[in-house]
């Protein structure tokens, strides 16, 4: 028998605070994440951190603190995680923000 | 005889890192500190914070933050110190970005 998936909470787009939304960017392991999504969803398993020697416990963080800004979805796929970057419900709520990140990132 | 007035060190324009500007504008009061500047340089002492029962030490630690990121200037300015948004700076660095935060922020 499968254990059982949980369904994780998201923000609405309309409780998205800014500064959480800041927050959640101003990591370089938490960017680099956005950044491998800002190229489309992937499976958790697939999404990878600059330093390979952080434990699975500090991947899940990273990943809470992303999901509870409203930055990404996180939902049960199979037997997986698939996650996704919320583009369209950052660029209503917060016009241009994820774009310049991503743009300025890419030069860092 | 004046006290002696310390001239702070200030990141360079190409020392300005992404994720720390971030972090620096992820707090609601560096933020309100950021949106009274963007209307123009101001004394440090006319410079207020949201919560004023806030104690001069903290606001001394968040235009630190502030200052270290590159977000803001602190200058002596006669017996006073002159806070500025490093506008040109962050937009020659990271186009767009404050920009899009300044107008997220007014309507939060």
């Amino acid at each position: 028998m499968a254990s059982e998936i949980t369904e994780l909470p998201h923000p609405a787009r309309s409780d998205m605070q800014l500064t959480e939304v800041l927050f959640a960017l101003s990591d370089p392991e938490r960017l680099a994440i956005v950044r491998q999504l800002a190229d489309g969803p992937m499976e958790m398993a697939q999404c990878h951190l600059s330093d390979p020697s952080m434990p699975k416990s500090t991947k899940s963080h990273l990943m809470k603190v992303l999901r509870e800004a409203g930055v990404i979805r996180n939902e049960a796929l199979g037997r997986g995680r698939r996650l996704s970057l919320r583009q369209d419900d950052l660029e209503a709520r917060f016009p241009g923000l994820l774009g310049s990140v991503l743009s300025a990132s890419t030069e860092v």
